[in-house]
């Protein structure tokens, strides 16, 4: 029976506007592929993000991250934070993937820079990951190699949401989680410019009770008609933006915690279990590797307001859309995620 | 006209009973006072949370802050950091305080711990503050040590909210803000024993159409019949959180943590212009100074969600407290600030 | 009877040249002033360093701190951590005139920007101290706000070093420290291009058998004759660094965590009372606060090995400097610390 | 012929006493693994170090790290920071075999742990890294889970020092370096009570004129008659100390970070490409992955300085320990690194 209380739409989250397609890929250059492995108890995925289509060790871009809560297994975050550079695309996987996603990202920028290790430095690459483990059967270490090219292979503005790539075995608020993607238009007020604010989630993260969808705890009364799920929450939540608003490190880490105030929303208090970590980039201006001056225009940080409520409304905006755009998924050992939908229909 | 769209009620928040003060003091030892100032252009003051009744400099608690956005003047947070100890009241008041109060808290500390300075090592006094400057002449630089004192003097188990001690002068959501203060009791999961979470906020951040008041989005529909405020954020929040449960400073940097959740929840997505500040501490187990060995007994962090969702629930609650208990302020320059109720009924 | 193991030169540390005056002032710009209240049991003073000759307020420059040891009392970090902005000149004195100083930075800018807490923001006083109590009389509190301004009166490229300013009551191992300065110029490999790095430390750590002077471990000769000194370490070191290079905030970090390397050298390991806290700023590109857009030129960060090894070796030669220059002296309580010349001479 | 300015026999750094062995296994319980990989351009290795016998996983040791120059790829530290606890052994390598050290050290908590990533958490493992490209061919990718295992199978309470392990391919200031081992005994002022710091390093950074060997700038003298090496230091040091003494993760980071003041004596300024990283942990009282409540007996912080000291310099006689003992080597495409002794006698 559909139960009168709950929303069928996808609610608008916040007062900005979104893109063109409300995806990380309004932001100019950024592109996202998924390998997605569906094979009984192997329910997981690859999900890559190209943040501009040139090689990225050379021509590098700003970013920083937000460790909200570390438990959590990422790699490629101690350089990121000392230098403040992305020099690889962004993979996303199983926490039991990283291994494999390492020596992915190495062959990659290898193959680009045949001298990556020998004459030039080594490579940072950067996987971040949640636990899948409910749904998907992680010590069967599926996850290749090859999965990381294949998900290259695809990238698109296009964006999959839901059960999809990185997505295929998560959880969230004991309903089927995956990928969102979410974008918001901001206007500083001083100058009448506009720039574009994207974000692509993870999302693996939350109990039912906890619920929050645009403002309403339709967790809390979904939940009390159940049978409490008494296990600890492992999950966690990658979240990443990009903007085409011209920032440097310091500015990105700071549009970086911003996705926490975006995780709060939806009724996350950063459980103990999860791994919530954010990570910023800026499309506007590329640093080239061998550049002994680098001349950068940046924005102000007084003006940054705008994009702060942009960074926080779609994080919670590609939370909502990885909720209602995954679909129920039966996993390892007959474990089932509902969607939502399927949650609210019942 | 009284807007039928808004509560009058306060809204309770989260799924967590309130404790029986619904104060920072249910947690027990703790103790709050105000002293106000109200004389024209100055309208300001000092609040000083005591955490338990004795000597602090020689039975220091545990305590952690966090920085979740640093346009702030605290002093006292880098050996807080260092050491993970509170070893003076926790001081509140206006940005331009910060020097008198230091130097009220050194006096305190020599008073009662003679050797301060000489045989002894110094004290590290903590100081926190928002900027009252809208409606207090913050040049004035009012606050004397001796305010402190009358705020020490006037430590209670009750605590007055709203437009009171460090809260006299400041604004919320270009509302009257000020204190606030709330509490959570957390029953573990695993054990069934239930500890307390208290907070009390220093509440003067946001713009009006950025209020969310208990998932409702009221700013927005306030703000949209007002010309359009465009002054860039101002403000500041303090959010101090206390416990019963034995917790370490590093658990307890986690829970101050949770407390940018809550502060989401209203609408903050952090502002560049806010000095948004969270520190928590336990009353479980005093550090005595002199001692060479510690004896401490912990809560596993796999226990702390209960506690975590207590934290940003009273966070969010304090700061509503703050909002409803406020009364509408004229301050210097003839500037004036609503309370939240007269806004509602205007 | 003069020792002849040990030097009466002062020695040149390591392998790059000095600036003109091997001072922080070799970096243009840059001023120092004194203050110094020498009166029985008070021995104690105040030193600003002026990084440009203009308004600080309107024209700030990129800074950022390392904090090595955190058991300290300095003011400012919290914002100058978020913003990476000098804003105020930097003030050195007791840990007991943190208040009064944060005072005086207030008055002094409000006098140059009287819309600072009106209708601009609170300024962020800027504020380093160490713990001078066993020549000065702390409780006393002698520093006031007069003190900064006549330290800033005094602002010269003329730098006097030892037991002056806020280096007056200072002790380093054992003996008497204080005001030490250095500069070094790194000429960059690829470049052939010349930066200069300049250094200011108001020291006051260690024990003397920890002594080591310019890799000799002179202090553990020297204590081998003397009744150890088991008084627990409360001293500290404030560190300096002013460069003419072109770096932001993140960078002028990572030269401030260089000053612990040079801090190391001398035999310090960071003891556990020892508030060790380094500062760096560029004088190449100043910020003005009203500017909507932001144009920087930045040496690539490839580059900055020349220029760490200078502010290693400028922070070490410092030291060296302040422990040269400072002259025997008796503060309160008939306490009495030796110059190291004196100590090397009996 | 032999240079009769520099010493051949090994100096003792520092004050303090080492330990039976000299080593970091002189800390009960640690024991460390090797295995070597020389096969004409791959030289390389393993290198494990196992805290204590039993399973980690059930049975954690505090823990924490200290980044003192980012420029590295190590995997695991995210979550060591926010928990503050070691749960595998800790394996070193290249830069390029974290991916399959990774993979490694799951396989081996798995076999330990069945429910890993099943009702139980998933795996957070410890992966440190140097880049030893300029010996061996990195890009090869020759280390493979495999000679984890090995290195697991050849733990032993006797540590080879040198060019065996991860430190097979290692260099060290132009010359040869890789593993080097110390300890210190550290008695305690007011307790006369003794603890045990140890110190295992994978020594891989500095250019030979930075060379200080026990105070003494011998690497000026040397490179003095060389051809200046203009190649940018693309090298970094993994830094282990292990201690008996009960610390928990704050007090553990605090020695951490003083792991930095024994790598600056040795001539490091921490340069840009060189991911300095220090770990250490605490054998004293393993944390049990499902106890509810820890009980805890900790020193107080006050009590820190000679194990400071200990850290210090067992760090910097772990380092020097790798030159004596890591032999000439010919690696990929003719590059030789000679030993510290062979450069001596030339």
């Amino acid at each position: 029976m559909m139960n009168p209380q709950v929303p069928l739409q996808v609610p608008h989250i916040g007062r900005l506007p979104a893109g063109a397609r409300n995806s990380i890929t309004d932001v100019e250059g950024v592109r996202v592929g998924h390998c997605t492995l569906d094979a009984g108890a192997v329910q997981t995925g690859v999900t890559v993000i190209a943040p501009h289509g040139g090689n990225l060790f050379t021509h590098k871009l700003p970013a920083a991250a937000a460790v909200i809560n570390g438990f959590g297994k990422s790699a490629g975050l101690v350089q990121l934070e000392e230098l403040g550079l992305l020099e690889t695309p962004i993979a996303l996987s199983n926490t039991f993937a990283v291994g494999a996603l390492l020596n992915a990202q190495i062959a990659h920028t290898v193959r680009a820079n045949p001298e990556c290790g020998r004459s030039l430095p080594t490579v940072n690459g950067l996987v971040l990951e949640c636990n899948d483990g409910y749904l998907n059967d992680l010590q069967a270490m599926a996850v290749q190699p090859a999965h990381f090219e294949l998900a290259m292979a695809a990238l698109s503005v296009e964006v999959a949401q839901g059960a999809v790539g990185a997505g295929r075995g998560m959880s969230s608020f004991g309903l089927k989680g995956g990928i969102g993607t979410a974008s918001r238009v901001a206007t500083l007020d001083s100058q009448g410019q506009s720039y574009t604010v994207g974000a692509l989630v993870l999302s693996n993260f939350g109990r039912l009770p906890e619920l929050i969808l645009a403002g309403d705890p339709l967790g809390a009364r979904l939940a009390a008609s159940e049978t409490p799920d008494t296990a600890p929450e492992k999950g966690s939540i990658i979240m990443i933006l990009a903007t085409d608003a011209p920032l440097d490190a310091r500015q990105l880490k700071r549009l970086a915690i911003r996705a926490g105030a975006g995780l709060a929303r939806t009724g996350s208090a950063y459980g103990h279990g999860s791994g919530d970590i954010a990570l910023a980039f800026s499309t506007a201006q590329a640093i080239e590797a061998d550049a002994d001056c680098l001349h950068l225009a940046l924005l102000a940080d007084h003006l940054l307001d705008p994009l702060f409520h942009a960074a926080a409304d779609c994080i919670e905006q590609a939370i909502v859309h990885a909720l209602f755009a995954a679909e129920t998924l039966r996993g390892r050992d007959g474990h089932v995620r509902l969607s939502l939908r399927e949650r609210l229909a019942s």
